[in-house]
C-alpha cells in the first residue's frame, strides 16, 4: 500500500488493468504514458495476443498504437501479481464474479479502483459495495471510483480531459490523482463516493431520454429541460441513497451528462436516439454491439425509486418504454407537460 | 396587482413587453397565444409599423407570423397604459434609464417582470436590484425574473422549452407562471432571485469560453470540463453575492449553460469561437450584429471576483483575452492545466 501527498510524484507503480475494452485502453496508455508498468487483463485471447503482437486493440480503439510496455495478459493470476492497484473496468454484471477470483488471487494490499457505470440488477448496488464485499478489506487498501466525462478516443489523442477520483478517506483519491495526472488527464478529489457512482450511474438513463427526444425530432429546448429536470430527478434518488446534492453539479454529474447527452459517441444517447426513430428495443441492442449499461439502470433505478419513495418521472417513463411497451410518443409527452412545480426541493441550512 | 394560486387560469392579461428583440418577440407571440392583450414597445419606428402592418419582425424572427393582436408601440406611455405586468426585456446597459421613465408613467401597480440576462457596468448590480432602484415599490407589485434554456427560434414553432420564474415572494413567480404556462411553454417557480439573475448572467462567460477552446479545436471531453469548472466558479461567485448553490444545477444554472454552450445558435458561444479561431475582438463584435452580453459581464464579474475574494480562474483568463491582449493559446492551456483540486468547496449542513 502506498500512500502520497496532493502533488506528489510517484514512483513506478505496477498496475493491474482489468477489461480491455475502449475505456480500460485508454486508462491503460494514460498509465504506462505517465511511466507506470500496466497490465492488461481480458478473457479474449485473440484480443490479448493483438495487444502483445501488434500493440493495438483495433475493435475498440482503432486508431490508437498503445504503448509497447502495455502487457496484455490472460491469466487474472498473473496479471494481478504484485500490482500496487487494480483497476476495474468491466461491465457492470461481471464485477462481482471478477472481484471474487480477485479476492481468492490477491497479494500486497492493493488499492482497488473502477471506472465502471452501473448498478447491480437485483440488489441494486453501487459498484463500490459489490467490490467491498467481495474483496475483505484486509487484503486491500482503498476502494477508489474514477468517474468524468470522458470520451476513450478523445483522452487516446491527449484532448483534455478532467475526472473526479473518489474515496471515503482522501488518501486514496490522492493516490489514484497521482497515478493519472498530467498534461492531458486532469483529476479532481472528492470523498463523496455515493455521489460521484450514483451520477455516473443514473445519468444514462437521462442519455437514453435525451437521444430519444432527439429522435422524435425535439430541440434544444427540450434537451436541455431533460438534461436539468433529468439531474434534479437522479440528484433526488442520490440524495435518498446517501449522497450529497452538490456532487450532482461536478465533473461526475453534470460534467458526465453534458458529455453523454451531446455527443453522438455515446451509446446510451445512441440507443434512445434509435428508439425515437422507430426502432424496437429488441433491433437497438442487436445493433449496438457493446453493452448500454443505461437499459439495466433504468430498471435497477425505478426499483430503488419505488422503494425509497422518490419521485423520477423521467426515469419511471423510460422504464415504461423499455420494459412495458408504452408508445414512445406519448411518454415523450408526459415527460414533458408535467404540472408546473417549484424548481429546487433541496434546502441548505 | 393580480395574485394568483398554482394552476389557476388567469382572465385576460394586459402586458407591456419593452424590447422588440427576438426574445421578446418570441414572449410576445407566447402571451397573445395564450389570449392576453400585448403590446410590444420599440424605438425603431419601421420595426414598430412593420409589425403592426405585417406581423412580421423580420430582422429577429424570420420565420414568424406573429399574433395579429400584438400591437407594436412607438410611445412608452402608450405602451404601459393599464399594464397588468409590464416585461423588460432589453440589453442590459438599456434597463437603468428605461425603467426610470417607466416609473415616471405607470399606474396600476404592475408587476415587473424581466428576460434579460447581464451585470450592470460600473456598479455590477443585477437587473432586479436596478428595477427595485428605479421603479417605486408604491408604483408596482413584485419584480420577477424569467430565465432558462430557451432559443426563441424553437419558442416560436413550439418546441417544448422549460424556463424558471423567479420572485423573492412567491406570488410573483406563480402570477408569471400562469400568464405563461401552456403546452409547449413550462415554468417552474422559484425563490432564489440572486440565484437566478447570477446563473443567468455569468453563464454567457463560460460560453464565450467554451466557444473559443472549439474554435481552437478542443474536443467534446474539454467542452464538458470547462462547461463543469466554469459552473462550479459562478456558482462561487453567486454564493459570495448570496444564492443558493444549488439554484446552480436548476434550468437558469446548468440548464441554459447547455444550451448556450451546446448550440452554434448562441451568440456567445459564436463570438467565443471566432475569437479561436482567431479573429480579434473587435472583427469579432463588428460581425455579431447583435449584443454580446458576455463580454461586458467577463469584465463585471472579474471586478466583482477581485472585490468578494472569489477565485475565477476561468473568468480571468477570458478577461484577461478580451481586455489585455493575452495570447488565446496560452489562456487555453492556463484553464485547462490548473494543479489538481478537490472537487467540490461548498458543504451542506
Amino acid at each position: 500500500m502506498v500512500s502520497i501527498e496532493r502533488g506528489k510524484t510517484l514512483e513506478k507503480q505496477r498496475i493491474a488493468v482489468l477489461g480491455p475494452g475502449s475505456w480500460g485502453t485508454a486508462l491503460a496508455q494514460v498509465l504506462a504514458e505517465n511511466g507506470h508498468e500496466v497490465t492488461i487483463w481480458g478473457n479474449k485471447p485473440e484480443q490479448i495476443a493483438e495487444i502483445n503482437e501488434r500493440h493495438t486493440n483495433a475493435h475498440y480503439l482503432p486508431n490508437l498504437q498503445m504503448a509497447p510496455s502495455i502487457r496484455g495478459e490472460f491469466s487474472l493470476e498473473r496479471a494481478i501479481d504484485r500490482a500496487d492497484a487494480i483497476l476495474f473496468v468491466l461491465p457492470t454484471k461481471a464485477i462481482r464474479s471478477v472481484a471474487k477470483e480477485v479476492n481468492q488471487l490477491i497479494q500486497n494490499q492493493p488499492h482497488i479502483v473502477h471506472a465502471s457505470k452501473g448498478l447491480e440488477q437485483g440488489s441494486h448496488k453501487r459498484i463500490s459495495e459489490i467490490l467491498d464485499e467481495e474483496i475483505s478489506p484486509k487484503n486491500r487498501a482503498e476502494i477508489v471510483v474514477l468517474s468524468g466525462p470522458s470520451h476513450a478516443e478523445e483522452v487516446s489523442v491527449h484532448d483534455i480531459t478532467t475526472i473526479t477520483a473518489a474515496s471515503a478517506e482522501q488518501t486514496g483519491a490522492l493516490y489514484v490523482q497521482s497515478l493519472f495526472m498530467n498534461d492531458y488527464f486532469r483529476i479532481y478529489t472528492n470523498t463523496d463516493v455515493i455521489g460521484v457512482e450514483t451520477g455516473a450511474a443514473l445519468k444514462n438513463i437521462i442519455a437514453i431520454g435525451a437521444g430519444t427526444l432527439a429522435g422524435l425530432g425535439f430541440g434544444d429546448d427540450a434537451k436541455a429541460a431533460i438534461m436539468t429536470r433529468g439531474l434534479a430527478e437522479i440528484s433526488r434518488l442520490g440524495v435518498a441513497m446517501g449522497a450529497n446534492p452538490l456532487t450532482f453539479i461536478g465533473l461526475s454529474g453534470v460534467g458526465d451528462l453534458i458529455v453523454t447527452c451531446t455527443s453522438v459517441h455515446s451509446r446510451n444517447w445512441r440507443a434512445g436516439n434509435l428508439l425515437g426513430k422507430g426502432h424496437t428495443l429488441d433491433e437497438v441492442l442487436a445493433n449496438m454491439g457493446m453493452v448500454v449499461e443505461g437499459v439495466s439502470t433504468t430498471k435497477a433505478a425505478k426499483e430503488l425509486a419505488d422503494m425509497l419513495k422518490v419521485e423520477m418521472p423521467i426515469t419511471e417513463s423510460i422504464y415504461q418504454v423499455l420494459y412495458e411497451g408504452k408508445d414512445i410518443q406519448q411518454a415523450a409527452r408526459d415527460i414533458m407537460l408535467r404540472d408546473g412545480k417549484i424548481e429546487n426541493e433541496f434546502s441548505i441550512e
